[in-house]
Parts: C-alpha cells; sequence; structure tokens
C-alpha cells in the first residue's frame, strides 16, 4: 500500500482555493428550474420482483430536459405511514439493475429509490434502462465522463446531475415516502451526484457521500489516472489546446463548489489509497464542507474503501437521524 | 470472447467417466458421521444488526471435528410459521461477512443461512469469522486448494464440504426453519459445496448450484487455469511426482461423483466463456446429476455468469418449488 | 505468432451464409434517401496549412440527417485538370486531426478528402472535430459500438456508414475532383467504412479495404475480443436477454451484406494473425465480394497487416486503375 | 529504477523507533523453551544424491512445538575434523529441495545444513517436506503471512523463527559440525529468519542477511506492496478494524527488534530498488543492529540484490571469519 | 496523469552540472574527422515512389567508419533552385521504411533527408536498410542502447551520432539542396541525435528537438525506466561492478554536454508526463543549450508529446527562419 | 495449464519433414574447419574462487573465427586421474558468471565447462564477459535471434554454435579431463547448442539436451510466442517480404537437421505446457534424433521443465554411462 497522497495530518486541513465560475449558482439555478418545467409527474407502476417482504415499483421520472429516467422505488411491505427515503445515486457504469440487487435500504425499514446513470448500465455492473439525449458536442474520448466537455451546456454531468436531484423530486412524490425525510446517498461518481444533489436540493435531512468523484479534478488528475480522469487526460492529450475549456467546463461539476453550498447533516468516507478518487480530492470537498459533518477513514483501503463496514456506520448514522 | 471449450452441443452430451474410488461412500459417511459426533448443537444469538424488517441471529454450529464454524441466520421478522430455509455457501475466499450484505433470500421471504468458509474470508471479499484447524499434512502451493492435497483425509475440501453438511443440520435446528424445506446453493466453490451436500445430506428439497468448482478438476485443468486449478496446477509444477496422488485425492471432492449421487431437484448455472470454472466441467456434472434438473446456459459470460439474471430465474425456481 | 484462426487454405474458400434481413436494401436506400434530402451543400475554406505544395479545404458536409461533418481536402497545388479523389474513412477513434497529418493521396497526386468520424477522435489519435448528435437510445457499453445496438435505426453506426456515402457526394462537388474517378478508401473501422460506401455509394471507380471491421461479426466475437468485438461483448455480459436484437441490428451493418452489393474493383488486405480484425471475418467479407477483387495476405501480421508495404500495394493499384 | 524510497544518504541514519512490546523477551525465552522441552533429538540420515565429493544426510529435527522438520545436511567427503557449518533459511515460498539444489557452502568447504520453510515449498521454487501444523486461528488472507496474525501466539512466524532456532541445535548435533563455529544465513524471508536466530540462538560465529524480510513492516508497507506485505495489507483492506491488533502481532517478529539483541558479526545486503523488502525496511534492521556489523549496498537492484556478487563477498567474509 | 518529476517552475530552472571528460571535444573531433576521412560521396540514385509530385532519391552515404549508411532524399518535383533541407533522425528501433512514410517537409517545400538508424528497423516501426559493423565489446543487454557501454570507443551511440553528422554532409552533396540552410530534426532518439549533430556539424541554420532521449541519463534513470534507461538500467543489476565505466560512457553522448556547444536556433519539445525522456532530463539539455532557443511545453502528455500540434508549431518556426 | 500444443499421443509420433538446404553439411563442415583454422589453444588460468573443494580454471578458447571465448572449468581438487567432463550452454541471455554458481557437475564428480555465450551475459542472468564480433548485416529486431537472419553465413547462431563445438575441443586440451568422455549439456537455448553440437563434434559419450530451442522454427512459431521465436516474429512483422530468407537461415540452425546426424546417447527433456519451446518442436527433433536416446517427458510443467527432477534423472543417466 505505497503512499499515494499527502500524509493524514495534512489531508485534514487541505482546503484549497474553490474553483467556481462566476455564474456558477445561476447556471445551476437555470438548469434545475428548466429542467423541472420540461417535464413533470414520476410514474409509479407496482412489480412483482419476488420480494415477499417487499412493495416495488418501476419508477419513471422526467430528467433532464424532461426526458425519462428510470429507477426503483422499494419499500418495507404496506408500511402503516410515509417513511424516510434513501435516494441512491450510482457509481460510474452502472445502471438500476433489477429490484433485488439492492436490498439494504429496505431492509433496515426505509424506503429507498435507486436512479439509473442515463447511457450507463451495460459495463459488466447492473443492466440500465436509460438512454442519454443529446449531442456529444463534438470529439470526445471512449466513455461518458468527456461529452461535451468543451461546454458546460452540454456537459454529461450537467444532465446526470439534474437527473440527481430530479430523482428526490420524484422520491417525493409517493405516498409512501415522507417527503420531509428524504436522505441522498451514493460512492464514487454516486458520490459526486449525492454531493452536488446535497446541495443543490432543497429540504434534504441527510446525505451519505462515499469516496466522490469530481471533486477537485485538477488536483484529482495530478495523483491518480482512473476512470473518469483518466477519460479527461485523454482527452487532453488529443486536445491539447483546449485545457482552459475543459477546466472551465469542470469547474460547474466540481464537488468542491457544491459542498461550499450544502447544509445538511453529511457522513462522508474517504480512502487513503484510493487511487480512483484520491483522497486530497474528497478532503478538498470534505473541508469546504459547510453542513453538520463527519467522515471516516480508512487508512488500508483503495476504492472499495469501508465497505461492508462503511455501510455499518451508515445504518448507525441514519439511525441516529431518523430513528 | 474467443471460444474457450467445447461447442455447446458437444457440451449439453459431455458425460466423461467418473473417478470415483471405490470408497468413496464409506469415506464421505464416516467422515460425516464423525463430525457429527464429534459436536453438537447450533447456538444462535440474536444481534441487531439495524434491519428493521429481519431477524438476524449469530450462528455458530459445529463443523468438521465438531470445530466451531460461524454463520449469519435472517428471517424475516417475526414469521408466524416456520420458513422454508436457503443454505448458502460461499465463492472462494469468502466469509459471511456482516449480516446485511446479503439479503436476498429474506427478502423474498424466506429464512437465509449463509455460512463461513473457514480460514477463509480475508482476502477482499466479505470477512470471515471461522479458523480451520488441521495440519497442513506437508507443503501446499499459496492458497487453500493444496492443503493436505497428498491425502484425502487431511484435504482442505474435505473440511469445508464437512462444514457444508452440518450447516444443513445447524439451520433445522432453528425453530424459525421448516426442517423439511431447505433448500442449498452456492456458486463457484459455493457452487461446488452445494453440489457436494446435495448429495452427502438428507431430506433436502432444492439445489441452486452456480458455475460450480472442483467438477472434473482433470478436464477443468485442461481448459484454463484460474484460482483453485491454478494452486494445483502449482503444485503439480513443483511436487511433479505427485500426480497420481493428487488426482486421487481430487477424486473425492470431484463434483461428478457428488451428481451421480443426488436426488434433490437442482437449478445449475454454466457459462460459455467461463475461464475459472469452464463449461466442460460444469457439465461433466450436470450431465452426471441424478436428481431432476435444468441448467441455465449464459452464452456470453465469463465466471459472472447470469448474475442478477440468474438470481431471478432462482427467485422463480423457488417460488414454483416450495410456493 | 499463435495460430489464433482458420488455416489460410481454409479461409481462401470461407464463404459463411450471409446475415442481411429481408428490409437491407430498402433500409438502406431509405437511410441515404433521407439523409441526402435532410442538408445539402458541402463548403470548402481554402486554409494555409504550410504546405507549399498542395492546396488544402476545411470541408464541412451534410452527413447523417443532414448534420455537419467535417473532412478536409487536399490537392496539388492548383491542378490543370479535375483529378481523380481518394476519399479516405478513418480507424476506430480517428479523427481528421490537421491536413499535414495525412499528405500520402495528395503526394501521389490525387485529390484526397479525409472524413472525420463523427463524435470521436478525442482518444490519443488525431483530433476529430465532428459531433455525434443522436440518443442513445438506452443503456450502452464504453465506447461508440452499442450506442444504439438494440435498434438498427439508432446504431451508431448507420450514422457513420452514412456519413461516409455523404462525404463520396461532397468530394463530388469540389472542381479539383473528377466526380467520375473516385475511390474510396480506409482500414479497420475505415475499411469497414470503405465496405459499406463500396455498396452504397454510385460510380466509384475503386474501393482499398484494409481489415475491414464489423465482417460477420458473431464469427469474429467467436475468435477475438478487441475494440468494437469487445464492446459488443461488454454489452452481452450484462444485458444477457438482448442478444438476439443485438445481432439482427449488426445484421444491417455487416460487411459480409455490403460486399454481396459491391460491383467496384476492390484491393482488400487481410493478416493471419490479426486479432482485432479476425481474418475469417475478413475472408467472410472478400469471398462474398461481388465486384473484381484481389486481396493481399500478410502471415505474419496483427492488426498493423501490411502497413507501408500495403500502401505500396495501394499506390501500385491505384496507378494501374487511374493511370 | 524511479527511485521509490529514502535518499541513501538518509537511509544510512535512518533509525527509526523499534516497536517490541515489554514482554518481547519474554515471549521468545518461553517459546524456545517450550520448543525445545516438546522434542529433542534430531535424525541424520546418510543418503546417495550422486554428488560424489560430498556427505549427504536427509535431516529430521524437532521444531516449534516438536514437530518434525526436514533439512539437509551436506559436507566435504569424509571431514578429517568437525567444520564449520552455515545453517541456511529460504526464502517466501521454498522447500528444501535435492540436497544438490544447494553446493555453494559444501563447495567452499563448510558443512552445511538447508532448512525446510514449514508448509512452504510447493509454489514454483523447491519443493517442501514440511507439514505445518497449527490452527489458522481465524480469517487469514491467502498465503502465509497471515496465518494467526491476530495472535502472536499464533503467528506463522513464530513456528517458522522457532525452527529456525531448533535448525541451529540440530546442526551442533551432527559429529562433523563444530558446534563453536555455526553461521547462519538467509535471503528475503530467509534473512528476516536468520536475523531473528542470530538474537534468539546463543553461541553463533556470523550472520549472513539479505535483503531480510519483516522489518519495520509498517514502514515497509507504506513503500512497497508485495509478498508478506501485499498478504497484511489484503488482510487489513478486508479486516478494516483490526489493524491494532495486526501490528501488535508483527512487533514480536519485527526485525529491528531482532536487531537490537544480537551481538554476531553480520553481514548485511540490501539493494535500493527492492520493492519487496524496500531499502528504508533493511536500514532500519541494520542501523539498529548491536553487533559488529557490515553491509553492501546495491544501488541498482531490485530484489535479487547483489545475486553472485554477494556471494562472492559472502565467501570471502566467511573466509576471514572462520579461516 | 500523476506526477511524475519536478514541478514545472522548478524544471524551468533546473540546471545540473554538466557530466563532460575532458577529453570530450577532443573525443569527437577526432571522431567525425576520422569517419569522414574513412569514406566520402554519397550516392543519391532517383527512384519511382509513385509520388508524383515529389523527386525522390535512394540515398547511401558513408557513416562512422566510412561504414555505408541508407536515406531516402524527398523534394518538390524540379524544383527552380536549391531547397532548404530538413535532415531527420528517427526514434529508437526505427528504419527509413518507404519513401512515402514521412512525406510533411517536402510537402512544406523543403528537401527532406531521413536517415536510417543503424542496425535498427526491424521492431515494427518501418523497415531498416542498414547494417551495424562492430563488436559488441563485451556483453550487453538485449537492445541497442548497452552495445560497448564499458568503453566510448566502441559505443553504439558514439557511431550513430556520427552518421548524424554525416547525414547532414550528405544532404549538402546534393544539388537540390541548398548547403547554407540545413536543419536538423528528430524526436526521442532522433531528438538526442539532433541535439548532438546541432553541436557537432557546422553550419546550420536550425534545430527541431523533440522530447530527446540521452540527455543526463543518470538522473532520467531516477525517474523512469523506459527503453533505452532500462536497457542501462538491465546492464547495471547484472555487471553490479560497472556502473563507473558506465556513466564514464555515458558522459560522451550525454545531451547536456552537446547543448552547451551549440549555438543554432532551435526549438525544442518537452512532454511533462513523459515516461521515456522524462522533463527534467530535456530541460536539463535545454537549460544548458547555448544558442537561440525556444521550447513547446506538453503539459498533460507521454512521450508522444505535441504531435501534430508540435508539427504545427514547427512547420510555422521553420516558414519564419526559412522563409 | 490449458492445453497449448499436440495431445501426448501425436507428440510421441510427431515427425514432420526435415528442412535441411543442400549444403547443410558441407556449410557445418567448412564453418568449423575455418574456425579451426582461425586460432588455436585454449588457456587456462587457475583462480582462488573461494570453493575449497574445487580446482578452478578462468577459461579462454579461440571460437568462430578463432574469436576468443570466456568459460569456466571447474574440478574435484587435484583428481588422480583424468575425469570425465560435462561441457555445458547457457540459455538465453545467459553469461558464465561466477565459478561458483554452478557447482552440480563438479559436485558430482565431474571435470566441468561451462561456456559464455557470446555478446549475452546482460540481462538479469549471470554476467558475461565474451565479446560478439561480426556486422548485424542488416537491420535486426531488439535481441540476439535475428542478427544476420537474411544470410547464413551471418547468423549469429552459426557464430554461437561454433563456439560450442570449439568449447569441447578446448576442454580436451585440459590434463584433468579425459578427451574421450565428454558429455555435451544445456537447456533451452543451451539444449539447442547442446543438440548442434551433438551432431558436429566427434567422439562425444552423451548429450543433456533440455527442452532446446531452435528445433523446427516454423512450426514452433504457429504455437508460442516467446523469446527467441518472438524475435524472429517480430522481424517480419516489420520485413514482410523476407519470409523465404528468414526460413532458409533458420533450416542451417533447425535442430531437427542436426538430430538427424548425431550418434550420441542423448537424454532429452520437454514440458507439455512450454510457451517458450513448445513440445512439438522438441518432439520434432527428438524424433528424427538418430542416436540411442531416452526423453523424460513433464506433462504439467511450462519451460522450467523437471527442474531440480531433471537433474536427479541426469546425475542417474550420467553415472550410468560413464560410472
Amino acid at each position: 500500500m505505497p503512499k499515494m497522497d499527502l500524509p493524514r495530518e495534512e489531508l485534514e486541513t487541505y482546503l484549497p482555493g474553490r474553483t467556481e465560475p462566476e455564474d456558477f449558482e445561476e447556471f445551476w439555478a437555470r438548469t434545475i428550474a428548466e429542467s423541472r418545467a420540461a417535464g413533470t409527474g414520476a410514474t409509479f407502476t407496482r412489480v412483482d420482483a419476488g420480494l415477499g417482504v417487499f412493495d416495488v415499483y418501476d419508477v419513471s421520472f422526467p430528467g433532464f430536459g424532461g426526458q425519462p429516467v428510470a429507477a426503483w422505488l422499494v419499500t418495507p411491505r404496506a408500511p402503516a405511514a410515509p417513511l424516510p427515503c434513501v435516494v441512491q445515486y450510482l457509481g460510474y457504469g452502472g445502471g438500476r439493475g433489477f429490484p433485488f440487487e439492492r436490498t439494504l435500504w429496505a431492509s433496515a425499514g426505509y424506503a429507498h429509490l435507486v436512479m439509473d446513470n442515463r447511457g450507463q448500465g451495460a459495463s459488466l455492473g447492473s443492466a440500465g434502462a436509460t438512454a442519454d439525449h443529446g449531442s456529444s458536442a463534438g470529439a470526445h474520448a471512449v466513455g461518458y465522463s468527456t461529452r461535451g466537455i468543451l461546454d458546460p451546456e452540454h456537459f454529461y454531468f450537467r444532465r446526470l446531475y439534474t437527473d440527481g436531484v430530479r430523482a428526490v423530486d420524484a422520491a417525493r412524490e409517493h405516498p409512501a415516502v415522507d417527503p420531509a425525510r428524504v436522505v441522498v446517498a451514493g460512492g464514487s461518481l454516486g458520490g459526486g451526484t449525492a454531493l452536488a444533489v446535497s446541495a443543490l436540493a432543497d429540504g434534504l435531512v441527510g446525505a451519505l457521500i462515499d469516496v466522490p468523484a469530481l471533486c477537485h479534478p485538477r488536483r484529482a488528475m495530478e495523483v491518480v489516472e482512473g476512470n473518469t480522469y483518466k477519460e479527461i487526460w485523454t482527452f487532453l492529450r488529443t486536445h491539447r489546446d483546449r485545457a482552459a475549456d475543459v477546466f472551465r467546463t469542470l469547474s460547474y461539476v466540481d464537488g468542491m463548489n457544491f459542498a461550499a453550498r450544502a447544509d445538511v447533516p453529511a457522513r462522508f468516507s474517504v480512502a487513503l489509497m484510493d487511487d480512483i478518487c484520491p483522497p486530497s480530492s474528497v478532503f478538498a470537498a470534505y473541508n469546504h464542507y459547510a453542513g453538520p459533518k463527519d467522515i471516516d477513514v480508512w487508512p488500508f483501503n483503495r476504492h472499495e474503501a469501508g465497505g461492508a463496514y462503511q455501510m455499518a456506520n451508515q445504518l448507525q448514522f441514519l439511525g441516529d437521524l431518523l430513528g
């Protein structure tokens, strides 16, 4: 486990300057407003998923630009009262799969909505069911992370994060969900999404943010070369003259900039050997995070981070928060 | 997905000669009887695992030689009547982990007992909690698969498979479990264990056997070089004069030999590109299987095989069988 | 150079059944007609590329759906009469780059138009400048090859191959080009495009088709696991229930089906150790090719095939054809 | 040969705090005493190994817990007087193999005893012949290094190092060996063993310690991820809550703690590019070493270190020491 | 793109001490003089390479020791007056190939001579046609870089760099070339050659030096382990006692030492992620470079550096210089 | 250990046509005669290698073209009568190293001469001390195997095999050696050399030929891509037009052609999983071998083949032959 980033004591106080452009808040306010205007009304279709102790709904809700996004809603069977709800975002490449693939949160007694990553879900994780509409806006590297990277308006993550906000909106529409007790959760890219939504959605009561991606990407790219960061690097190795445009676009999705605008109680995690989302990038966001916060530090782990040990912490954290 | 084994039509009729030694049945009857005599009485300790809709028990039962083996039992909360139970065995390297790591079968309404693989559970899967007692009986290669491989009495898999039988015994002791409706399940090494137990345990009602390991190992070693088979190969590359002993010992755990002695309705799966447990080795066992049977064939998959698609099939299969 | 496909003598007579759907010709006729209707008129902007002996034009032409596609046109300076023109398509990931990156054909005295691969050109080859518009039409694997693979109407290669036909249309609009003497050329994915265009465009006088991709993909996937074929395989490993849809969509772009409809004199090449576009897939197309034809066989090469040796053969072939 | 550890000048004065627990000396004194009590009397069986100029003996001696450990003793044929003896310990995975595999020390005119590593010797080095008795004491990672790592009493290396002390005892029993002139030697894990024995055995006259393993393991794990250290890391990545126990157990076998208790003249070696036993871990032990000492530094080598060049130095060193 | 060398601001002022031996200038003066004496008179044979717009000559000139070296000379067809000439040196493993493989400089209107690397050109780049005469002068590692590395007189690069000087001599002999306007160019090993020739040849008007190899090799070997540096390292790992000789020999070809003796206007390039020719080694030479100079810094690139973007800069630079 | 060549029963009768050119015998007779004429008289310098029980001589003998080749001669100290002698040739990359690196044969009571591979011995095996004189005769791939491959006169292996014959001549000059009892031995490239010398030298009494290289290379190249064969393949991938020349040159060193001309009792070995010297290539030579012969078949091994187990067989074989 060779050292691959700053020592822990430096990480804990690492507070690089944020990167937000002047119109950061306006950009996102406009984006969300436009998408909310473009489509309304999630649909919930009860399905028999073979899970005798749960109610399962096939969900379609209007995401970015009103485009349909798939999700599952799973709740304990026939709840007596509206339940707190965990809205979960997936890691890179993930799709919602089958409703029985992620039964943790419903097993704990919560409502659980898991959102498809648009266009993803065909790369050996769970299968996805959501199309990504929109132009590639020029050349892009293989993968999702550089689609539209020369222009914030066309950037893939603008669409994905907006879907994330709209997933919260959708969950709140279901009668089994108590709209005042919604938590967002996710790891890696899902952690990046949860972090963004913690700033962009209103009235959340908690956020579970594991090893989030897309935090201080310029720093991350100096430390690791995994997944998203490798795609961006590949783009820059080819389009050598577009670095300024690329980093400007990234500033609209940089987790540091969302962190500084969040006020939701958050439980982060970070792994000190993480070569996908390096610890300094995670701490860059965590140290800027403006809400109540705590972080689990896993000194010997790579991107798997706390794994089930983190789930145990999260169950405890949500129990305290919502119990 | 380059072709790596026989064509499908040949697989479906592939029926190589079995390998059982003369004392195969006596060996296992004696083994099980001795272990049942060496220790009795599982313990079930109720724990709070944060899973509101389930009852969770920390289980310790006497396995091979009466040695303690850890497991979890998870059931829907406060069942009105004894439930069918799925006893699950894990793949190579796996430990029982936390009780919330595998909630599928309880979510489907069954009791679910998941057994630790003795000595395993420290190699990036779930954490294990069970010691493996016993001598290495000479030199062995790195890993578990060649411990005691020169002598069936000391072979690691003798101990593991006996634990598997005793796990069924243990599940039947719990009041929430209907002892007449126990199913065994597992994939890879867990599939090999489930296959062995389907022959060695009495009165099972079903077996879910995914891409089982340790079936016709001599053939498997001609096709692939993954995990268990690689360890055996490594042993043979060093101890060049012991091949006869090695294959004799393996004949006591060869899935083909168990298959021919099973009468439980079984649902197998196989992946045609599986480079860990190659399809001809799986079909060698399946085609010898003496009970009612069906097999899901995944033509484009490696060892991940059907994944969640297979789970869907299993939920359906158990629903039909137990419903 | 371990053998990785059929022996040469079997390759030379390998003629698997074609895969075209009933509406293959109607599908492509409609596709081309609709795109020709959706946009007309290429633009040619003279630029100073530092190449004193050539005239260089930045080209934009209407491709699939009338969407703009970028290209370069390079000709010997101030030609006395319209010239034969080589229209070149690029391999997977390629973009048109700078006009001085591919000066072979102009150096030989021909006009040369090189077309961008839409959306590509940011993965360490030459930089691209063309957006790919259109929905992902569901989940897709990382890469371009499975975008829209569940529906021929939305398949990425439908758009790309249509661009290829429209590139020929565009070249013919320029006064330095003799519209009666247009040749198509390309290797790998560019070879697949050239093969498709050789069947879909009218009045071509030659085709240079090197190690073409997307020929008999089902066979290719049994032999190799590179690039495009790996992406398709990845899709199938996840979306295990969609193989029939995938192969139906692929039948609309299978090089065998284009080959049987071409009548242009063609020079193919194939490499017997090619683990990206395996020789049996190339011969499957070549042996179905209906026009005058010849093939250079490189027995010791992988996907690099003949390299500069093939260029020498092509210069000779075009010299004979056009001289 | 990218720099992978401290600069040489810092290495030469690198003296991190030692890690020994309070009962370190008591622990080892008790361990050795118990094992000496548990079994006595090595056996030496003359064998014909085809080596005309040597006498060869198949040795079995009582090791940890009195358990039998195999070795070879090779001496120049019919020595006129008792000889100095080199007791050699093997690297990770090694077994004693055949007696003709290591003829260096007998060729130099010394008696030579080479000890099996218990349980090892089946991983492509020389074949081993010694069983490792004892429980795994819970889950452990693949490999030997984490067996019993949660408890010093059950730790694999406790058993191995005790065998090492008893091997010296055994050598001294043979009439061809001068018990007052015994040297210990080994590289990598064998170096770790030789270092431990140099502190634990009495009356040695020299120690040849090449690139020793298990010195300051916490530091080593920050620099490299090879073999033993990777296994420990793997354990910690899974059993995330047991780091304190793991490092406590390791403190009982940390080479630094033995070094400070040795008084034997020692010749160390270290390789500055060693990514298995990194130089700072070796210097941590060397700089604490309390006896007369020298070290050969190989600036351009990895774990192979000085190889035959080191042997030349060792022949010279022993010649001076014993001549 | 993890950081792999000094930060940019340190690179820009990085000026390590040079390494030249006392007889550096005498060594090279004698070497060149002897080779010029050993053979004179390049031959230029007009060939038909299928390139209608160019004149192509197969060149053989006397290189080191008068030994014949192959090259191509390509010029715009029938130039009205002698042209400026770019003499190009190739990267490691490269051969001159076919004359149509590198048409950039002739397309720009210059004469262009490309020199074979003696003995190279059979490792998947372009094919070479030049033998390397001379003894291996002892053992050497696989590859060219350690041939004769124990003695500057027999070192491979002495021969190669002398060929480079003689290639300029040869170009000047052709009537289509203006001997007063010769530029040298190359990347990687070709960049090292161009740098050496910029100091060793007289009367050059420019030098294009991309990511040059063999600059401050001792430093480079501390940062990377690619190609040439890995071969030297391999030699040192085996011949552990010859480091002083190796570095002495290297001092005769160290780019820093040539840089300090050059006065030609030069355009360098460097890539900050280059793991073959690391940026500190390139800046070590650049910062010592004594002539007018500029450097293009590619922050996101590996050894591909600026690629076609650099070509664009070079076209501009030469246009300004020679226009 | 996936099957990688013919089944064993086919191997045992595999007898492909030999490849010798008409002048094969003349070529070698002339080669040997010329080299014997070019230099005579080995020198033997007694050295103190620290090996008390042996006499050690630093040997220099005239090899190909009379060029000096280094070797070690080691014998039991002060033998009473001339001894049988094992002349050993080394594998690819090997050098003679230190005299104490290979003490097996002297330990068994024989004289032992180990020959340097010219030019080799700097690639992490033992260090070499012999230069390879001669031109590269054109371009060649990295490595030794394609030097001069376009012309048998300049081929590297012509020089090496001639050295091998002259090493036997040299051994016979020493008074401690009985010239009538010389055995040749070697593995891999050393096995190829021993096989060649068994046909080219007179009066040998035995040959130990382990997994010999350069037997039926065309076949070997269809099965594997290791070392020598990969270098040849690399050459052919670049020089696509020279296959006929390459295979003609190889026919002069093809082990099959030597085998048919040998009459020395030989002990071969072969490993059925050998991916460097594949079993069909070894059996091709063995089955053509014209002298008394036996072969050890290692079914589970790669190129390490029998290792120490083979040494045991060889000690027995030589004991029977010479005892």
